[in-house]
């Protein structure tokens, strides 16, 4: 199951970058590439830390074809209707939750649980998407007064705990995933931030 | 042969990250730092994601002494005579065709022909210029709206088909590295681009 | 030794990212993620590249437990009194000049000692910068018109030739240290510069 949520993370992403390209309008191979960087960024960096190489798009092809079946339906669809200026944050939201689970499922499978466990998670799951932004030049997303890196972090740790706790598959990883997109997209919603750094404000 | 294409796209990518550096004025270690990370920067992804470590420059110096030597002689070159501001993608247009040929015959080499192939032979060719971009903060080459990875892939495929049609070497190396320079170079001349994302102009 | 020389780099450049993360007024978990990738960058890139996987803060948590202190401390102590803006840079040439000798180090460890092992130290040294600046949308100070990545490489040369001279450690260590903090804070203090390369000023 963790196969078809890993899947379904990358053409998430995909998405989210080709639409983040179109927002820089683009053309067709700037939106493949940017939906490819995005959708595999995250993961490259964890098998990268980790030691798994080659890298699991390496490994299998499949995940390639996805993230480019997703960015051309993206470049598509775009064409024959206009898409509201909000889906980029929404399926980076299901991004976010998918990939924190499956890094974390990763990590734990690769190290045990623990704090390392939970980093490969958080960085499955913002990676990808801080690439696409560094790339269109803006500011990333998980570091804007955002509720967001914060998600992840606590999705990973709900999902070790719950494992602790035997609660049998796949309910933690349905229930900490659920947990992520739900503070994420409550945090895009009521505008939730957390404590600022003090000084000029800017 | 591939080994001596390797280092003079090296050398070419190693001006390109110089001339850069040059256009925002940096000192003589700026202009090193971001030729040496532009000449490898491909390489070393590719080498990464392929799991061949330690990476091709720490198993060998030379390409290291390549690139210090092409960006000082840039620097100076500079000194003596003012450049043409379009040296700049022209050098890139001589890597991204070298690198091209060269991380795709790499990945056949190590994991067979296939998309996995062409995924390495673009991701060496473009990679390089990518950071380059993003350190001297432009949008990439890569991601404005002209041939550039595109004119990469068709090089990692025909190089690809080539091979499979038992065509002795070096001949698909050069077919194919020539198309990569020849479109990137007709696309900076004439202009071409591919569709592009649909919405508001800009 | 060098195990705490390491850690006390993380500090420092958890320190520093913090303080970047600051001057961008990011939430708590920005600051917390912007310290982690300034303190485990450069490290991990040298890890990477030189083939030790998994990389050295996932071998050993502490390192994780270490730049996430420090960045809370930072944040927490903001809040007590203003920060001098100034306390970026310093920060920055403690952890350049820490990062240097650990990551010439572990270079002539691994590689013997030569050019791949001063490249793994000036790596070890600016790459976490870069990423820092990058990140918050800067110019990375490395690529500025000051004494950087020259003082991390004079350092990384120093360390190997104490070590050559079979001076006895720690003093090699402690002496390229000292060379390269004192070198980038004189360059910071009575701006210093390398030769710039020619053109429109800017």
């Amino acid at each position: 199951m963790i196969y078809w949520l890993d899947l379904f993370g990358v053409a998430v992403f995909a998405c989210s970058g080709a639409l983040a390209a179109g927002q820089k309008r683009m053309d067709l191979f700037g939106v493949v590439v940017l939906a490819f960087v995005t959708a595999v960024g995250g993961g490259t960096l964890r098998d990268l830390v980790i030691g798994t190489t080659p890298v699991f798009w390496v490994r299998d092809p499949l995940y390639v074809w996805v993230a480019l079946a997703a960015a051309l339906l993206t470049f598509v669809v775009a064409h024959v209707r206009p898409l509201r200026s909000n889906l980029l944050v929404i399926a980076d939201a299901f991004g976010l939750a998918v990939f924190t689970v499956v890094g974390t499922r990763i990590g734990v499978d690769q190290l045990g649980p623990g704090v390392i466990a939970a980093m490969t998670g958080v960085m499955s799951g913002v990676f990808g998407g801080i690439i696409r932004d560094v790339l269109v030049n803006r500011v990333p997303l998980v570091l804007r007064r955002e509720i967001y890196a914060s998600a992840a972090l606590l999705g990973a740790i709900t999902l070790q705990l719950l494992d602790a706790l035997d609660i049998p598959s796949p309910a933690p990883a349905l229930i900490a995933g659920t947990l992520v997109l739900a503070l994420r997209l409550a945090a895009l919603h009521w505008r939730l931030h957390l404590p600022a750094f003090p000084g000029r404000s800017g």
